[in-house]
């Protein structure tokens, strides 16, 4: 392969921004866990777990029987939401994780800015542009910092990718193709985590839950972000009606470049960012799912190497982050202006949908 | 893997076309090359060899030096492009294969067509599609067979495809993806083959030379034709001026599903076909190039079957059906009103990367 990529490979550092040995740390930040949902109990606790610098201590849900299991099998301390809201257990946590329906992360979001806490927030950061704007602002008003929760951010698959495009490895990039589909009511499982299906709720369904990845995983990669949108939503069966099963959508990035990109919520699972450049195609396969490890290959030239790297649990990665920044007094890079960009340009995807026209985006 | 997946493979019959035996041959047709590029030059005049239904007689190109060293080194009959127009050489070939700039196969194909020859054209048909219609009239005036070039639709891969994609293997299809580029100028070589570079010759550059293998390849593996596209084209150095460097578009097909596609003559080779369906994704990589070996894959439920098959050589199947269909006094399935669908659709691409708005078409 080429010198650059050869030296670059040589040179990777998983967490280029860990400045704390997690051996060092005594005092992990303390999390409250709001939202119990399938992703925060099998990916969420584990990864405050297993990531040196948080802890979980607190968790409520609208489901009080959730919260009373988790907090029993955990020996957590469980809370209502109304009571997480009032602070009544604000001196057991440091900082707030919110992974409840998207149209509801305003209002926890608030109380914990309120409280002083910090946030970490999942993405998309709500269900509509405006209300992630009202949630920045709160933040900001309270002067307590914001994270959002691209966990492939700190995938050190996709930091690769990213550096190696930085690298010039594949040379000037031409367009980017990404796909990612999964079969939500089967692979999600329980009812408690079908309220994607409320537009209310969720702001849009295949768009706004999974189309958020290709999107913002091509910005990071790319350090770029889109300046004009287009895209098609398609909803075929009734369980999806009201909502988006599947979206198909085009980012122009500055330059001229294209990504396209498909999603579905009810597709044969897939998961692809494949990246084309003059000089080379990198290709991450699988992408973007927890659930998965991650593939990377480069081809060049007719020759495709598959890159052998370690496979981490990803929200491990992603609280470890968190952690850190916040015990390291350091910013966050994936934050409320950050995820902003996204929510106007899935606003925008939606608007081109409905109008058939593409959409300008003007970086509000 | 499934069950009608292994029903299948065992079935598969490479030339299901194929109701004369190759030894019983004992007069192929004899086709009268027109045009010396590269592709007839290491691709054609190859192919027609091989086949047993074909035999190369006569060759013509308007650079007489490229005549006399094929004809002598191939042994056949060289003519002047005017002496094969005018059918000086008419009694020694029964069909004619035209390789030349797309704006002068008018030309070459009524010729052949008022002396009562079989045509085989290559794709895309003309430089527009009011060419390509003079062109289809001419043949239908003349009673004579029109086969259009894609190759594909004669490849086992591409024939795979559509047969699993007919017996359901992949479900419902949701959304299809294609990648294709090479770097031209490096890849192709000589100036003979630059004319693409001229629009007047050509009609076009990455999206009409490149483009019209995802297109219709996904038509043919559909079954279906597109009903609505857009489009976006880009040219970025001065080699370009004049065409299309880069191409991204979407074709929409009967029931919504969405094929996303970006070609370019001036990237990093690539060459894929992903159909992505409730039950299962089926992967055409390499899929469209002559010059490598094509791959298959059935990806489903997070397990990867790579399907080993026959490698062909592409252009001796296309001879070998063309011939075939015309001893057998067969009709050709990429006739001239298959071929027009896609000089209207690329047509419409143009347009919308034009007008920046979606094109319908109603099948002119």
């Amino acid at each position: 392969m080429t010198s650059p990529l050869a030296e670059y490979l040589d040179d990777f550092t998983r967490r280029d921004w860990q400045t704390i040995a997690p051996d060092d740390v005594d005092d992990p930040v303390r999390v409250a866990v709001v939202g119990l949902g399938w992703f925060a109990r099998e990916w969420a606790l584990p990864g405050i777990a297993r990531s040196a610098f948080t802890e979980a201590t607190v968790v409520t849900d609208i489901d009080n029987e959730a919260v009373a299991a988790v907090a029993a099998d955990r020996d957590l301390r469980g809370v209502t939401p109304e009571e997480l809201r009032d602070g009544a257990a604000a001196d057991g946590y440091d900082a707030v994780y919110v992974a409840t329906p998207n149209a509801t992360h305003l209002e926890y979001v608030a109380a914990a800015a309120e409280q002083g806490k910090a946030v970490l927030c999942e993405k998309p950061l709500e269900s509509t542009p405006e209300r992630a704007r009202d949630l920045v602002a709160a933040c900001e008003d309270a002067g307590v910092p914001l994270m959002v929760g691209y966990r492939m951010q700190t995938d050190p698959a996709a930091r690769r990718l990213r550096d190696l495009l930085d690298a010039g490895v594949a040379g000037d990039v031409v367009h980017v193709h990404a796909t990612m589909s999964q079969t939500m009511l089967g692979e999600l499982g329980s009812d408690h985590d079908q309220w994607r299906l409320d537009p209310e709720l969720s702001g849009g369904c295949a768009l706004m839950d999974i189309g958020i990845y290709p999107l913002n995983t091509i910005r990071f990669a790319l350090g770029a972000d889109p300046v004009r949108v287009s895209g098609r939503t398609r909803t075929e069966h009734d369980a999806f009606a009201g909502v988006d099963e599947h979206a198909t959508y085009r980012l122009e990035f500055p330059g001229g470049i294209d990504a396209t990109c498909t999603v579905s919520q009810n597709a044969q699972h897939a998961s692809r960012l494949e990246v084309t450049g003059t000089d080379a195609r990198l290709i991450l396969d699988p992408a973007f799912y927890e659930r998965e490890d991650r593939g990377f290959a480069v081809v060049r030239d007719g020759v495709r190497v598959d890159i052998d790297f370690e496979q981490v649990h990803q929200i491990e990665e992603e609280f470890a982050y968190f952690g850190h920044q916040l015990l390291a007094d350091e910013p966050f890079y994936p934050d409320g202006e950050h995820a902003l960009t996204d929510m106007w340009a899935l606003d925008a995807i939606y608007e081109s949908a409905s109008t058939g026209e593409p959409v300008e985006l003007d970086g509000e």
